[in-house]
């Protein structure tokens, strides 16, 4: 382990004669950043919430105020962190290879351009009446756009640091940027819901054409009494940046997530710099799809294609009349009920397939799939939630009609489709390289254990190699080739594999456009609404709404990673 | 390691060859269980939530019923796992010595009492008015007195069993219970709220007089219409049970933490069966007191007795007229300031003395203690919002009156003590014994590290002494004496922590009966209900001071942990 002490001169000499432990107390340094995360959280929570009720004496320009600070207090330390690091490279002697695939930064940087886009229509929107409002709505846009800049810049090129100087000022940083980014969601979402019951209040029948529409009570209150969206040109600006919020939503969740694996990996100790741990992430790009039956991705797209139409049916539909939204709401639960049992049943058959492969679990410690993980079980809460409430509406409930039934079939089939998909997605995570049987792995896995486990006792083992480069998980690339010839059979479960990872995915994108861009059943539909109330339901579906939008994202992230990995 | 491989023969061979895994993914089977869990747990608060509306269509009768089913199937498993850990003492090779200390089992015996005498006071109250109500309602009380008593015979039994045979069947009957536990604990802090917010709709001035004597309303409604509590001892029987509701609602939470770290257990492999990270629990008793240099405990009994007198006068007060109202506010936070101000200096002392210990830092692996650190940073959360949201109206909203000040100086001090102390306990815990110098634990710590990271590797590592039970910390008994003897400053430095978790220990006790024995200043003070609105402003309170309630009575049980350790 001659690469563990010989880099971070910078660092103060340590207390114990070991030279692994930097750090005394790891959980010391993490304690405090989440201590000040959690302080400055609740803060913006506090005004956020506050500031969505109208009742309550705290405004959006508060909030504004507060956002726009956060935000420009964490656009200078990322750019303190940049200039540090380039300064001296001795600060990031590792590289977690997990972190950041190119999928995550792929499609953070898509995220950033449409928050870009967002942002200029914001300052558009509040610029055609400037005259007439506080200047901290146009300053917080173009802030805005400066720290997506910034950030995505820094995550583009830190995301897989390891860094060992300042510990505890990067981790402080580093939970302060993540902080931002929360309070940002958590505004974002806030906005939207505001809107949504606004547009509910003002008129029950036509829900969805109002919900883009200008919004004249809210429109006069945000902006200050005498000046109103007129002009044609404001109009769209408006329109635009409403269609373009779930784009920054999903940033900011990409962002937090990538900033939480950075700082996991604040001061942690890897075995060699580049290549410690990758399974081949990145395969040639020529062979990306040779390697699937196309069965998966012909289905998966034409449910994409069709579910778009039925998107758009039942948008159109139920901005229309009352009967025709019952219509629209028989066709949407079919879809959709056609869809999650299609879903349901591909992630059982994986699942059963797993059952015959005979590829060694990965036990190895990993902050990014630990992540993952507990993301995919935390974020399909929401959607169990809401599932759990619709039935017991249902169940309990006086009418038995159609809708009824459709009703609770499609929350039914929600709950077993969240779980057996989370189910094949962790254990699909939870695998190790195609080639590596068990037998194989079995020394290698030992000391590798070892070496994340407990640092400080590796260099007493002699039983362990003084290099384990050499034992590492690389010989992994021609040991797979050798696994793909003399093994057809494990090449035919890996193509279904593939193919069941591609039909998930595409699924997933498609029930995440539908609710993402504004289709609410649950309001259309008057079951719940009736058993409820309006104001219970709503903030059941409020809270519970973009933990499951933000699932299916996220679900897309990690069925691209099984797709890559299988 | 010979032990490891010896016991659990009803165990079916390991798929892989070595002798220590028996389990291919100790994560499948944790998945699985964590997913009945949460499915069970979101019906149960779909119903008990929709049942504390009373325009939503679901009943009390309803969730007494599903809590009676949870509860019978709950005790049926732990009679199975006890029959079975009887006839078969292979099934339990390890015990874990962190998990279920004696306060912890002492804690749960006392709330199951009470449990079983609020369990009376209901079967006399509902029998009142046998003839007029569903027989559930009897029923309930009596299984939840049949639970209770297995549920605490079971952990006083089985609190640090690591149990190797059924591993998932274990697992998911663990869960159940805990989920059981938590859906009582659920129906109890809904019904306090819903209990609460009756008696402060029916009469807004006395609202603490209102909060234990019979709501009509509600009696009426949950009675069925004609019958009432008339008589004296329905009376006594109705107002016993609301004062012994805190010691349920403890009850659950202890019972939940317990079986957590059971949960946890399952499946463990330790170094020694009795005897593996013991830190020497349980010191003799004469010596308990005489360590201490009695400033802490005087100081802390004084702040206690003063805060129950502070406790009653405010009692009385509130319920009197709204005059003196005011004056019971001031005087109840007076008191808390003082308190909360004391606690901070006390606790930033206790981690001033920490940097001048030479102590080394705990790094075993420590499901009890992992849950304790997360149970403390998350139950903190509760009164961190309450903090952040009170500090939101003084700040924002107009009237400026001593009331104010001292409402603002209560929450941010409320703010600063829950910081430092989750600092000052959270340090504590992870020292290691008090006579173990850093350089004496190194290698010790090596070893064990690598026992409990990856038991699967040890037996290949020659380096490691086959016996760790002669390189464990068993030697800490004589080497602390000598410590005590050869370095009078540590034995100082060890008096003063062990007055300061004394005071605090005695502080949170006190600061836990006013808030779980009904005193509710959040209501009485006109501050934040003006500010945000009753409705708001309940759901934030009823919502998060649940959790502060839990956070003093878990931070007594963790000091005690300090005290007897340090």
């Amino acid at each position: 382990m001659s690469e563990e002490s010989a880099p971070g001169p910078k660092e103060s000499p340590p207390a114990a004669p070991r030279a692994g432990s930097r750090e005394v107390w790891k959980k010391g340094g993490r304690l405090l950043s989440v201590l000040l995360a959690v302080n400055v959280l609740l803060l913006a929570c506090t005004l956020i919430s506050g500031g969505a009720f109208n009742k309550v004496a705290v405004y959006d320009t508060d909030v504004f105020a507060l956002l726009t600070t956060m935000m420009l207090l964490a656009s200078l330390w990322i750019l303190f962190y940049l200039l540090r690091t380039v300064r001296c490279p001795d600060a990031v002697p590792y590289r977690d290879a997990h972190a950041g695939p190119i999928w995550l930064r792929g499609g953070l940087v898509l995220f950033g351009i449409c928050t870009l886009v967002m942002d200029v229509f914001k300052t558009g929107y509040y610029s055609s009446f400037f005259e007439c409002q506080s200047a901290i709505k146009i300053l917080h846009p173009l802030t805005q756009a400066v720290f997506v800049i910034v950030q995505t810049y820094f995550l583009w090129v830190s995301a897989k640091d390891c860094i060992h100087v300042h510990l505890d000022l990067t981790r402080c940083g580093l939970m302060f940027t993540l902080t931002t980014n929360l309070a940002i969601w958590m505004a974002a979402v806030v906005d939207e819901s505001v809107h949504q019951t606004h547009s509910y209040d003002s008129s029950h029948s036509n829900t969805s054409h109002l919900r883009l529409a200008p919004d004249p009570e809210r429109a006069s209150s945000s902006v200050g009494g005498d000046c109103s969206c007129n002009t044609a040109i404001c109009q769209i600006f408006q329109q635009g940046y409403f269609y373009l919020y779930p784009f920054n939503i999903e940033y900011s969740l990409f962002a937090s997530t990538m900033l939480y694996v950075m700082w996991k990996n604040v001061g942690r100790l890897l075995a060699s710099s580049t290549h410690g741990h990758g399974h081949g992430h990145t395969p040639s790009r020529v062979s990306l799809f040779r390697e699937t039956l196309f069965a998966g991705p012909i289905l998966g797209l034409m449910l994409f294609v069709v579910g778009l139409a039925v998107f758009i049916i039942y948008e159109v539909q139920v901005s229309g009349e009352g009967g025709r939204t019952q219509q629209a709401l028989v066709i949407y639960y079919s879809f959709n009920i056609i869809c999650l049992g299609l879903m349901t049943l591909v992630s059982l058959s994986g699942s059963v397939i797993y059952r015959f492969d005979r590829r060694a679990m990965d036990h190895h410690k990993n902050p990014t799939r630990t992540l993952d993980v507990a993301l995919l079980m935390g974020a399909a809460l929401g959607q169990y939630a809401i599932s759990y409430y619709s039935i017991v509406a249902v169940v309990v409930g006086t009418p038995r009609d159609l809708l009824g039934a459709l009703n609770l079939a499609h929350a039914l089939l929600m709950i077993a489709q969240h779980t057996f998909q989370n189910v094949f997605i962790i254990e699909s995570l939870h695998r190790g390289p195609p080639g590596a049987k068990p037998h194989d792995t079995t020394p290698k896995e030992s000391c590798h254990g070892l070496t994340f486990a407990n640092q400080d006792a590796l260099h007493t083992l002699p039983a362990c190699p003084p290099t384990p480069r050499l034992v590492g998980t690389n010989p992994v690339g021609p040991q797979e080739a050798v696994a793909i010839i003399s093994a057809p059979r494990g090449h035919w479960r890996r193509r279904c594999l593939k193919d069941i990872s591609l039909f998930l995915l595409l699924c997933n994108v498609i029930l995440w456009i539908m609710p993402a861009f504004g289709a609410r059943p649950h309001f259309s539909n008057t079951v719940e609404v009736d058993f409820y109330g309006y104001s219970l339901w709503a903030a059941i579906v409020n809270i519970c709404l973009p933990f499951g939008i933000f699932y299916r994202m996220h679900a897309v992230s990690s069925l691209l990673e099984v797709y890559v990995l299988s």
